[in-house]
């Protein structure tokens, strides 16, 4: 199914804008569960997916904790994928980029052999290594716009004529959306740069939102001007405060009751 | 062993400035390896070692090539880089980025659980999102700074108070190279920009140039651009050209002939 209709189902079958980052820092999961698993970071995905899999739009599981652990970590990410229910969601964040022939390649690895609806890809090569996602004309690929960390602005602030680097990357991805594929990330933490970026895309285009929760980024600001007109169209991605809500017996169940929480505090602004 | 040490030994054991790229397309290889070995992609990369390991200072390994086959591609590529003799620079390109919190999982895997002198980096995040690499003070990050590939220009030529993008990354390169541990990467196919890259940086800090052999790079310029005023700290990467030298019984053979003839060709403007 084209990404579009999914997250529109998924939106209003889950009344949810919020995404889950599944960012499992093997380090951080509980401890009884490294003690007694044999895969304890398969089985605390599992465990998040069941307590939150009727409150969120989108899984969003980024590479870097995975790859980490070799070979076996990305057994965790193809299971783990395999694992989440057919009507989510589920964007890869790996941020890749190179060239034209080797996007490609990316491209194929994350469409066709880890098969996900999404995902993040970075712009500083230009379009040529962006195109070979974008022919994915049934996916979506979220390019780095204003991204949320604190040294973000060192080359994304700069002024190009008076205009900031990620404005321009903005107006690059309402260009590049031919095939109505394209989304951005914005990070939550810079909500003034998130009005600018909306009103930029336009009323269609997809934000991808990390910020809120341990990094700080304010709710009700991202909700009011990361969303579209219909209040649509925005990705709230929380990871660490949802998934390591607690390192009890019971993280499974705090996970989901944070994720209620967020996502209800998200609706209120919507 | 610091790279930097070994960097120098081996362009002197070598007599060479070129890094041979293993992006050993599964689509490429010799059809009679892909017919009669259940292992085509190792064994193609091992036979292109065993034959051009004493004219090469580094090889480079594209992540792409081995992701795209999930975990049977990372297998390959951990097996292919245990392969490669330990006084040659490994190179692992991967153009990885994200948030410090992320960008130091990415480091790790990099840098500890693959285990490689080299890595490439993408700088679109800025300064946090480089940091953990650079903490790993034996180890050498190239950072993106003129990439090679057509739309290259898109970003990374925008003005900025009358300097390209480009030139502001490699001005932060220098700053950044408090460890001595940058790199950057500027393409051989754009040798005004080369040039103007190698002035910013100074006399100790390599580039990594790939865009040589297929993607047209002239070795004249590249290597006279490129090196310091010793004719060395270039690694000047040719890939496609070299490894699918020939798909024939003799492919091995073949990539050694290239490989020397690039090598010399290169050490004649040194």
């Amino acid at each position: 199914m084209n990404w579009r209709n999914k997250l529109v189902d998924v939106t209003s079958q889950n009344n949810s804008l919020l995404c889950v980052g599944l960012d499992t820092d093997g380090e951080k999961i509980p401890q009884f569960l490294r003690e007694t698993s044999t895969t304890p970071q398969l089985d605390f995905n599992k465990a998040i997916i069941d307590a939150t899999k009727d409150l969120v739009c989108a899984y969003k599981l980024n590479m870097a904790f995975y790859e980490v652990y070799g070979k076996k970590g990305i057994d965790v990410l193809e299971t783990t994928i395999r694992y989440i229910p057919n009507n989510i969601i589920i964007i890869l964040d790996g941020k890749r980029n190179d060239i034209g022939n080797t996007a490609k390649k990316y491209a194929q690895s994350l469409f066709d052999t880890y098969k996900v609806d999404a995902v993040t890809i970075n712009p500083y090569l230009g379009k040529d290594g962006i195109t070979p996602f974008l022919d994915y004309s049934d996916k979506c690929s979220f390019i780095l716009c204003r991204t949320s960390n604190p040294s973000a602005g060192d080359f994304q602030d700069l002024m190009v004529s008076s205009t900031p680097l990620y404005q321009i990357v903005a107006q690059k991805i309402r260009e590049w959306n031919v095939n109505k594929n394209c989304g951005a990330v914005v990070g939550a933490t810079y909500p003034d740069e998130l009005k600018t970026v909306r009103t930029i895309l336009g009323e269609h285009i997809p934000i991808l939102i990390p910020g809120v929760g341990k990094q700080g980024g304010d709710i009700e600001k991202t909700v009011k001007h990361g969303t579209n007109a219909d209040g649509d169209m925005a990705l709230i991605n929380s990871s660490r405060e949802i998934i390591f809500a607690s390192v009890q017996q019971d993280f499974a169940e705090q996970s989901r009751k944070k994720a209620q929480l967020v996502r209800d505090e998200i609706n209120k602004y919507r």
